[in-house]
């Protein structure tokens, strides 16, 4: 597979939500890329996101497949947040693990999208974490009224 | 309405789990009450969980509803765990606000749970933020195999 | 409790709904509520709602609950469709069984709604048969563009 | 595009669940194709499935989707059940539309599946109907605790 450019990797209204989401930031996640809907991030499991036997808290998984959502849900240029999210857990998370979410577009209607992301970890097994389904909704601007993913 | 003694307010079951979840402490998440499969969890937005704008990342109110879920649904004893979570975001969450996660159990059916859980702002308005419903397994012992929440 | 004189049972609003809805009355299903964002609904499940084992088709189930939370949702006035809805499956219906579908509203904000909805047999068990969460758009005019609860 | 034979396009498993199932079939659900965790079914809108205005009521589509799932997650041989789907509705259906829902595995975990369908009208438009995920979960023998997709 042919390495695509990085600058033509993340589109520059997903570049701009990603610049102000410093909460995504502050945790490691780092959205590789973001592009005709699709997107991968990555976060590496720390000391802080996990219960005293090692193992994640299901809320920083969801919040990494949520980034990869919104990632991929601002690619295309409108602002666009999160109505809503499924997420079912498939395995454990653990300490020091490397999660990869990787986002992809499964429709666009009106102003809504439905978007799949899976959470895996890295590795020669590269198990499945988690299945996330997010419900996007594209705003004229940065709402106040509605959560951005 | 007469105020429980904090003593009985949450299992040794609910309190075991609890203090294993070093990840929601972190986060200054304060369970208040966790008994007979109802729970009430506390969190102030900080800094960190939001973006430029002031907006709190979704992941953040899904994390504090995913802990109520976890107390609500270890409240009876069992070890359980997350096998799933739906969630709408109805407002946005700012910096400063204090939010409340209060989960209720609709449902158990064999080893499976179904927990709904309202998050809302304090305060004069009293907003809903985020409406979530959680699946629940309880589990023979912590389990490696499957997220806990 | 004192019941309620019928004539004020069913909002006009959701009568209007209701009576259109000739899918929804040739399974049998019978609205006998519907004010305030709450209804309930009944069912009979026939011969042709179940495979050759005696038990129902789950979209049967899903369907009842999906005319009762139509019901709610309509019964405030503005016509509102169906945006989606999520189901758990907690026990099989039987041929037979008469199910009650009851639903009450969760929150509305803007043109949303959420709104839960519990199906249960009738007799002395009361067994929950499924949980059902739907969610609601109200539009301008009956719409050709989304579904129709 | 091949055709395959068709006695290789439905396995014993998934014809042998399909049988038994009179509920679809009296619906004039078709399923075309179920094997490796795959599926294609297809329904004619007919005028008991749709209301006064000629729109598909939403529970016909589930319905529809529903048995896509059964045929897919039953494909591979042991008794699988529905345990729960999520749904979006994105277009109406209307009457005399000829539907088709695709099934697809995503994951398999423990005794637990997610499958994705799609559920779109046949034709040059080729619209998308509806998005639907279901879990399934692996029994030991046909259940009666459990509703059977």
């Amino acid at each position: 597979m042919l390495v695509p450019h990085p600058s033509t990797e993340v589109t520059d209204a997903a570049r701009a939500m990603l610049d102000a989401d410093t909460a995504s930031a502050s945790l490691g996640i780092d959205v590789t890329a973001a592009r005709d809907g699709r997107s991968v991030a990555r976060m590496r499991v720390t000391e802080r996101m996990v219960n005293g036997h090692g193992i994640a808290h299901g809320g920083f998984v969801f919040l990494l497949a949520d980034t990869a959502f919104a990632a991929a849900c601002n690619s295309h240029g409108p602002v666009t947040v999160a109505a809503g999210a499924e997420i079912s857990f498939v395995a454990s998370a653990r300490l020091g693990d490397e999660l990869v979410a990787t986002a992809q577009e499964r429709t666009r209607y009106g102003r809504n999208g439905i978007y799949d992301v899976t959470v895996h970890r890295t590795g020669s097994a590269g198990d499945v974490v988690a299945e996330f389904r997010g419900r996007s909704r594209t705003v004229a601007r940065p709402s106040t009224e509605e959560s951005p993913p």
